[in-house]
């Protein structure tokens, strides 16, 4: 094997979603949201009125459905209405994977529709905002602290992008490069600009995803500018507060902190407030970050996200435990019944994590990827793709379950857009070096400084650790391919046409650099054995105090009344996990489920009493366990990620 | 031995606090209550203006120290100031009680100032309230759901009963017997008069005692009125509102069951809403079920006594876990850390307990009145008597501290009246019968069918169970003397004048029931060996689970920090608490400290990691625990009630 020293650039960006084709487990869970999913949701936006607001044929409908209500019972400033457009452009951008995974013209036709809807709303100055178009005209840019405009832009923008490479129709994404174009003017730094910010980031990776995709960079630099503008003094909510008669005191979260907007974004050291608004924030400046080389950015995100990571996850990726900010609390307050753990935040860290990537490979980054993507994220959505979680608790008494819907209907297209376009989670690019972060049985057609590279993984990844990558090539090209591997793994073994690899000598933080010239026809065999693990949490988090969970490959496991009956407190595992089995349950696609030892105390003779000198009796069981992201798909009941432990 | 039969009515009062001398364990706090705390709360309630709004001498001092705010930072309807009576009230009474204990003339003058504070108040048709007179003029009885007028009365009745019967001083007593005719002209179910009754009960429980102490029936009935009217369609609190202008549903605590009007008190079954009000109403009752021989009133309060002790109800005695409506949560809602236990609830309860025992000795309430008594209650008052626990938690990080004073100034003489009146709690007395309660050492002088009869207890109670006690008559006397034997004894022993009495024969409802002729000069022994206990929480109680507490005699212990050093969570006591020392603490008191073998997870290492799968270290320790109530009275640390178990 012969090494090369290959000029590596810094700049990581993703494929596009068509330019993966996926298979095996993800291509599962993508085949139920272009069967099913991408049109549920079309037809509960139906059913929302949500469509009577976008389109400019219709009456004006009322305002309705108050979102948060005051003390007093009247409506706040905040109406679900009022991000709808966002919620539509997932369906969009969800509708728009499902069309490039399959041909459904029908989808097609009322996607198009809908798009249609926007173009006849754009206004001639190129604005496009269906609430302040229709239900609240002259009040546009009034209020971004509260009314969510430049993040509806924003999602539209993902939409048009998304939509553009699946079906190739342009329409939408010349509606959003007007619209953006028409926000480059009004927003900046110059005399008549307004130097605001969005109070929920978003647009500002969107700006980029545009960026990208039309090689316009003058949307790199708005993006920058809204990330730098932010918590800048004098405040722009405080100006704008005042400027339309408002007390800005009179704020319903109280603290900037809420939408991140507390401090200029480099002095952040602490991820706080509303969880999905932080980890679009973090996105963006990591977008920025990787599109202007800035470490210095990257630098700032480095400690907002060993905050996180450290002392704020739930180990399925869930983050932000608390229902009443949707968002963080103190460290290491993970409670497990009661987390919010909101499915759009576990997408957005999914998002974020990827996006720390465009700096090069590195474990730290795609590790939690991977975690908050197969466990946290992927919760959020039935295996027939019909249903939705909102918040993703760690624990069940067995009342929690899928909603159809949501009366605020972010989760239920994130989650559905994510899944559909894992494939461009999987890999990135930069001059000279293609990472793969992700396995799945897939085909990705890629271009490496100019040369097109066919990668093939044949894998039943998560179900076990063997991934066989056979790489195409149309001429042979040096480059480097970096294989990550993950964190769980203890043993990695590499073998590249039947010849083995010291993997120890090529890891750097925690990819193998396979740097050479490549012919072409090449296949490398990785095996990243999959392990039990019995997992610890930091004792400063109390709900998991002399509990364990357990993990196995990228998956993080729990019990599930179904299997191991009611009461699954009275579980009791050992220390040590012994004697532990897998096999495969056919009800949950085929899923690896491990059955392990474990003791049960005996809970009869409580009633009536609540203290007692009695010591329990303990008998032996076996327990199953499922992973995580598949509970709540067979019979309804109790469910534990966190099972107690003894000595 | 000879038994009699003695005919026994089952009408028990308690005697007055002037009726028993208490020395021992008692008599150290009621010394502390004497020397320090009266003068204290005096000292308190002048530097917080509180004098300045009941003297009518002084100018009307201005509404201050919003007690509770809306949303928009607006005063709500209450107002610390309209309960204000109240506080002082208690202030009194524990001033009359720490007059009887020590002659301190620099006190009562300053009482007797106060009570002629009142009297010059009192209006010519009786009516006494500062709020209402100095503050709110005109706008009495028009707002009794949410302004604590009766409430207030109620106190103002307490503490003039306890300082004529300290001091026979008859002002205050001549003021609120004046208050109460005029309170009874103004209720009642006559045309004219106001079907009403307070938010927050008091008056009831007050009335009985003021009736008691002044042979006026009429206050009986008033108490039963107000008793029965509660939670009667239609409902008074929304005529009341409707009367005054005002929205009904405009309730700040939004459901009646905060004030436990939701339903006519005999239709009610479970314990809610806010913890205090819930245990004064129910103490009310059960004084009206004694004066009126209505065991009808008694069923009700029982189905509502097993709800509260066999589901929501701390190991301390504590209840009312929720801060947000200071009360009832969920069945088996327990939370340690963050529990409310409100040192007056726990009063409350003692109140409650005492009174349940008005229809005749039964274990079921004295263990649970000593439960209270001895762990949530005196947790409020530091050893010395200087400071204050309004929230008893069931563990701390070492930030929780008494108080030197509250905003809301209701717990501290609350406790330190029922310390110092701890007396009246030992014992009861009816026709034909006397029980004793609680044992402590001292002297009561009580009044049995007519015969003086004097008990003398000589005990080191509650830090060990071994009782004497001497039997003191001016003449013979045939009466049953009722003894408890409380539940977490397994093998009490009794002898009189050295010879062995047969428990078993004799035990009834956890009482030994002496029935004979009495000649004076006997001495019983009983001996109430204290086990140590190792105690478990049913397992719906979510917070307890694989945790137990220990309990010794009526104690339950806690470990603290200055004991065990920081990280209490790390210690794991074995299933069977093994090896177990007792200890003297002297600088607690002498109290009893306990010491066992326990195990000490190493917690280092975790430093930056949030999840792991190494398995934590154990080293062997020996802990150390403490009554919880003393908690807090040496170095600040953390503290831990429920400890980690092993199997």
């Amino acid at each position: 094997m012969t090494s090369f020293e290959i000029p590596i650039a810094s700049s990581f960006r993703p494929p596009a979603v068509s330019d993966v084709d996926v298979r095996g487990f993800w291509g599962e869970r993508i085949d139920a949201v272009a069967d099913r999913t991408a049109m549920i949701l079309y037809d509960r936006c139906v059913a929302a009125g949500m469509l009577d607001q976008i389109d400019p044929a219709r009456p004006v409908p009322a305002v309705r459905m108050p979102f948060h209500t005051r003390a007093d019972g009247s409506p706040d400033t905040v109406n679900v209405q009022m991000f709808w457009d966002s919620d539509i452009a997932k369906v969009i951008e969800t509708a728009a994977y499902a069309l490039y995974r399959k041909a459904n013209p029908d989808l097609e036709a009322k996607t198009d529709a809908i798009i249609d809807m926007f173009h006849r709303l754009q206004q001639p100055d190129g604005y496009v905002n269906s609430w302040f178009i229709r239900m609240q005209p002259g009040k546009r840019w009034t209020n971004l602290r509260d009314c969510h405009e430049l993040y509806c832009a924003g999602h539209l923008m993902e939409a048009a992008v998304a939509y553009f490479h699946a079906t190739g129709k342009r329409k939408l994404l010349d509606v959003m490069c007007r619209y953006a174009d028409h926000i480059d003017g009004v927003f900046g730094p110059r005399p008549g600009q307004l130097p605001g910010y969005c109070g929920h980031e978003e647009v500002e990776l969107a700006l980029v995803r545009l960026g990208r995709a039309t090689g316009g960079r003058r949307y790199f630099d708005l993006a920058r500018f809204f990330v730098e503008q932010r918590g800048q003094q004098p405040h722009y909510f405080d100006v704008e507060a005042a400027a339309r008669g408002a007390d800005p005191k009179q704020f319903r979260h109280r603290t900037y902190e809420y939408n991140q907007s507390h401090l200029p974004v480099r002095q952040q050291t602490k991820v706080i407030g509303h969880a999905v608004r932080a980890m679009y924030l973090y996105s963006g400046m990591a977008d920025v970050a990787t599109e202007f080389g800035d470490d210095s950015l990257t630098d700032a995100l480095k400690i907002l996200w060993d905050d996180l990571t450290t002392k704020q996850m739930y180990i399925t990726g869930g983050i932000g435990p608390a229902a009443s900010n949707e968002g963080f609390t103190d460290y290491y307050d993970l409670p497990n019944e009661s987390a919010y753990a909101e499915t759009c935040a576990a997408v957005g860290l999914t998002m974020w994590a990827s996006r720390m990537l465009g700096r090069g490979p590195d474990r730290l980054y795609a590790d939690i990827m991977e975690q908050a993507l197969y466990n946290g994220a992927l919760s959020g959505l039935s295996t027939d793709g019909s249903r939705f979680f909102y918040d993703n608790p760690l624990e069940s008494r067995g009342t929690h379950h899928r909603w159809t819907w949501h009366r605020c209907p972010c989760c239920p297209p994130n989650i559905a857009r994510t899944v559909a376009a894992i494939g461009s989670y999987m890999y990135a690019v930069s001059a000279g070096q293609v990472a793969v972060h992700l396995y799945g049985d897939s085909t990705a057609r890629l271009d490496v400084s100019g040369t097109k590279l066919t990668l093939t993984q044949s894998t039943d990844y998560p179900w076990n650790g063997r991934i066989a990558i056979s790489v195409g090539l149309e001429k042979p090209a040096a480059f480097r391919l970096a294989l990550r591997v993950p964190g769980w793994c203890r043993r990695a073994t590499l073998f590249i046409d039947g010849e083995t690899v010291d993997v120890d000598a090529i890891e750097e933080r925690g990819y193998l650099r396979l740097d050479r010239l490549w012919r072409g026809g090449e296949t490398i065999l990785l095996d990243l054995p999959m392990e039990l693990r019995t997992l610890r949490a930091n004792p400063a988090v109390k709900a998991d105090l002399g509990r364990v969970a357990l993990g196995r490959g990228p998956l993080i496991y729990c019990v599930e009344e179904v299997d191991n009956g009611s009461g699954l407190n009275s579980l009791i595992l050992a220390g040590d996990v012994g004697n532990a089995t897998v096999t495969t349950v056919e009800q949950l696609g085929r899923a690896v489920a491990v059955e392990v030892d474990a003791k049960r105390e005996r809970w009869n003779g409580w009633e009536g009493k609540l203290y007692d000198a009695a010591k329990p009796m303990l008998e032996k069981t076996r327990s199953r366990f499922v992973p995580y992201h598949l509970w709540d798909n067979r019979a309804p009941g109790e469910m534990l990620v966190w099972v107690r432990a003894g000595e």
